[in-house]
C-alpha cells in the first residue's frame, strides 16, 4: 500500500512536513513531562528525547536544550525538579520531499509560557 | 502582543489548523499510552482524555473510542491492561479561523499500526 | 503458578500492602503530570485518575484531589495548566489480606514539594 | 523540619526501602511507557531511565534492559516500538540506612506480562 498515496494526497508536500512536526512536537512535550532531572542527569535526557522523537515519520533531527540556569537556582534547595515545558527550547526539523521545516517550543516571557510555531521553511 | 502575527504571519491558516491538530494529536498519544485500563474504566478514561485534549489551542472536539473488542478479549485473562495505540481511534478537530481540520488517527490493518492522517477538511 | 508464594514469599502481608500502595503511587504522578486541565475538566480527569489506578494490583480505592484554587487562580491568565505534582492530593488504599495501608501523597508547604508517605495502617 | 522523624516515623527502615523503591519503579514504568525506540535509540533510553530514576529519594542505583531481541524483531517490519512493560528488564536499589532492597520488574512468560517484586534484600 502506498500509503502516502492513500491517505496523504489530501495535503501538500508542506503541509505534509508542519503536520509530521507538530506530532513530534506534541508527542516529545507530553512523554517527558514530569521526568525527574537535576544539572547531572540533564544531557542523557536530552540526548534520549532527541533519539527517540528523530525516529519518528519525516523527522531529520531534533534538539533539545533544557534550561541549565532553572536546574542551577533549584539545585540550592532541591535535589532534583520535574522536567516541564518552561524549561525546554526543542527544535524539530522535518522533511517531506522538498519541504523542510523547523517546528520550536521555546518560553516566551511575555506569553509566560512555552509556545510552540513554525520558526523557519527551507 | 498579538501572538498570531508576531508568530504565526508565516503559515496560512490551514496550516494553522493542521499544526494545532497534530501538536494534540501527538501529545494524546504519549500522555495517556500506558494508562491502566479495562472494560470498567474505558469510559472514564475516553471522557478525560477528550476533555483534556479539548483545552488545547484551536481544538473544537476530540472524540476517543477505545477498542472495547480487545478490553474484552484480554479480560479472559487479565484484569486489566496498558493502553496502546492500536486500541485507538481518536478525531481530534482543530479550527482556526474559516479552516477546520479532522485530524485522525486509526489502525490501519494492512500496516499493523495505529496512523495518523488528515480525514477531512470542512 | 502461585505467584504470592513464588514471588512474595520474602515479605510479610504488611510489606505487600506497602509495596503495591507504592508502586501504584509512583504510576499515577508519572502517567498524569503533564495532563492539561482546568477547572472545567478537572473532574473527569480526577475520575480516570482514579478509575485507572485502583485497576492496579491489591488497591481497593484511589482519591485523587487537584488544588481547585490554583485552577482558578490560573484561570485569570491562562486557559488551562499542565497538572504538576504540587497541584495533587491523593490517597491509595491497598490491602493485602489482613493488612490495609493509606499511602499519601501530599504538597507540604514547609517542603516546597508534594511528598508521598504512609498516612495510615488499619 | 526532620521530614523521617515526622512523615516516616511509622515504618520500619526495610518498610521504608521497600516504599521508595516501589515508587520508583512505578513511575519509571509510567513516565517511559510509550516511547519510541529501536536498535539504534535504545543505549541513550537505557541511560536517561536509569539517570533519571537514580535521583528519587533513596534510590542507590537503577539498571535497565531493553529486550534487544524484541527490537530487532520488529526491525523487519517497522522503523521503530512504542516502549511497552514486556520489552523491560528493571533492577531498582533502594537503600534506607541499613537495608538495602532490590525491586526488580521483568516479564514473566508464564504470567504472560511483566512482573514487580522484591528480589533480593542485602
Amino acid at each position: 500500500m502506498d500509503v502516502d498515496k492513500k491517505y496523504f494526497n489530501n495535503i501538500s508536500n508542506r503541509e505534509r512536513a508542519i503536520f509530521e512536526g507538530a506530532i513530534t512536537m506534541g508527542a516529545l512535550f507530553h512523554q517527558f513531562d514530569g521526568t525527574p532531572v537535576n544539572t547531572e542527569s540533564v544531557e542523557s535526557l536530552e540526548k534520549a528525547m532527541q533519539d527517540a522523537m528523530e525516529l519518528q515519520p519525516c523527522i531529520e533531527k531534533v534538539e533539545v536544550k533544557i534550561n541549565r540556569k532553572v536546574l542551577e537556582d533549584i539545585a540550592n534547595q532541591f535535589q532534583y525538579t520535574s522536567l516541564n515545558g518552561n524549561m525546554l527550547d526543542v527544535k524539530v526539523i522535518s522533511v517531506f520531499r522538498e519541504e523542510k521545516v523547523i517546528v520550536r517550543m521555546k518560553f516566551i516571557p511575555e506569553l509566560h509560557y512555552p509556545l510552540m510555531y513554525i520558526e523557519e521553511f527551507e
